[in-house]
């Protein structure tokens, strides 16, 4: 089984690499080769099971996707991608990325004849304002930002490249990855990791929307089950309806402060400052909240059933499984 | 008043010159220039008042989307596409003119610096089989065609260059067009206007579906006023969601059969005959039936409201006004 992952040097593609390597096996299948890509150099150990193959450069840019099928992936992962803040800043480098870096591994995929499971991470994003309680897998696509915009043509992409028989693809739509581990960063999203991480860092943290705002997230490593997940589900079962919501825990911003009580204690939920901020919550006030995810969930999808527990991965992963003192 | 339109050549293209024409102004203002595009030269008269430029090629063709948005058109029509049948039959061919020849235009618009309300021709193949009994405007986009999903592109990218102020983007999602003027063809909608089209011309036509097949039918003439009035739409008061499905007449094909009984008499309803073809009727299955289109009827957009009424259109456009004897 040789598996190519895009964006191999993201977040989610190093924890991607960390899970396909610790396994050993994708979708019942000896794992004997990863073939990485990333416009920065991709890293990754290898095993003697396991050997390595590193690209790096700009996946829209001519031959670069022909380079990568021509290793004759039988899983791709297709995760590089300009993040929403960046492509809504410049138009035309989210376009290239988002849309015509798709489109060139679609099509190099398609010129070289293999019909390998393909692995697209679109988003939430895809859906606008203003939604019903709870969004219904068969609501419509009317993005509010560029990302979105991609990440819907990439969706459709899919599916015509899927129905055509040029691959066989499945879009995952991912709700907000928290806790993100690392530093803060400037994403309007970045709070509901923020909230979390900074006190358990022992920093403090702004929360700059009401407490009443209900989002939906999952952690890193759901979303890494989620990928593998699809690697290995059965086509025929998920029929033309490619592009699936991911399950995930829908809590208030007040929840998720709960949560962070019961996990670690009181004095972490001090370091929290409540700023509001007027232009992070015209923003957020446009999110979608709750997501039915019926069919992801009847396709054996699984995310955390309780926020807590997203916590207490971030503890784990990222903490050595020890709350500070 | 400059109005450029892509298409030209085109059915709905020649239908929408005849109108603009004849009414001499557009969303109320005086009509001075019409630019035409075309793969085939397209023609129009002009008037004293109206000067017409033509322009023929392919629109994906570097500069030739320039050459167009340098002319500083106030209104857009992009009617100019690759029909179901051949973006299906070849796939190169509907990308490059249904989704990079769109892109080429859009991108155009946004690098001359002019904002036109630019209207553009979607359709009811973005969306996918299942479907509830009446399609609601919130129905998600899941084509089955690799036309549809070039349609749905189209849509994204114009929501999304409105959306940045680049342009004034309406799309609308077109019915099928009937009763379609001209000789029978191979599509498989194509009997849908055969068996009222052949018949009032003294052929015979066949049916190839069962009478209980439900199907949504505008004019010719309709689908031009929907062009029309999306020209001089209140962009504000559409709001974010540019894509709207368009109004028709859902009747079964019997239906239409009593129709056209009504309207031309039982010996014309002689002429059809029904023979089954499992391939036509395996395609049908998946086309949508009803829809609501609640906000393209509670923005003014308006459609014939009986097929009796739509049979009267063609007759009266194609056939003089006479039903032949």
């Amino acid at each position: 089984m040789r598996v190519l992952i895009t964006g191999a040097a993201g977040m989610i593609g190093r924890k991607l690499i960390a899970r396909l390597t610790a396994d050993g096996s994708l979708a019942g299948k000896k794992l004997t080769e990863l073939v990485l890509h990333d416009i920065v150099a991709p890293e990754a150990q290898g095993t003697p099971a396991i050997r390595v193959q590193a690209h790096t450069g700009d996946l829209a840019e001519a031959g670069a996707a022909d380079a990568l099928a021509a290793s004759r992936p039988d899983v791709i992962f297709h995760l590089a991608g300009i993040v929403s803040g960046e492509a809504e800043a410049n138009f035309d480098l989210g376009y290239r990325v988002n849309v015509d870096g798709t489109r060139a591994l679609f099509e190099a995929v398609r010129q070289s004849g293999i019909t390998p499971r393909v692995v697209f991470t679109s988003s939430i994003a895809v859906f606008g304002a203003p939604f019903p309680e709870v969004i219904p897998d068969e609501f419509h696509l009317t993005p509010m930002t560029s990302y979105g915009a991609q990440k819907m043509i990439g969706e459709a992409l899919l599916a015509d490249y899927t129905r055509k028989g040029f691959f066989d693809g499945i879009g995952i739509r991912l709700p907000t990855i928290c806790v993100r581990p690392g530093k803060p960063n400037k994403a309007a999203s970045g709070f509901f990791s923020g909230i979390i991480r900074e006190p358990l860092n022992g920093q403090r943290a702004v929360l700059p929307v009401p407490r009443s705002v209900v989002h939906t997230h999952a952690s890193p490593s759901a979303a890494v089950g989620f990928l593998v997940h699809a690697a290995g589900l059965d086509g025929d079962r998920v029929g033309p309806r490619r592009n699936l919501s991911m399950p995930g825990v829908a809590v208030s911003v007040g929840e998720q402060i709960a949560a962070l009580r019961e996990v670690a204690g009181e004095r972490f939920v001090g370091l929290i400052d409540e700023v509001p901020d007027p232009t992070v919550w015209a923003i957020v006030q446009n999110w979608p909240t709750r997501f039915a995810a019926t069919r992801a969930r009847d396709l054996g999808f699984t995310a955390e059933s309780r926020f807590e527990d997203i916590i207490r991965t971030y503890v784990k992963e990222e903490l050595g499984g020890r709350i500070p003192s």
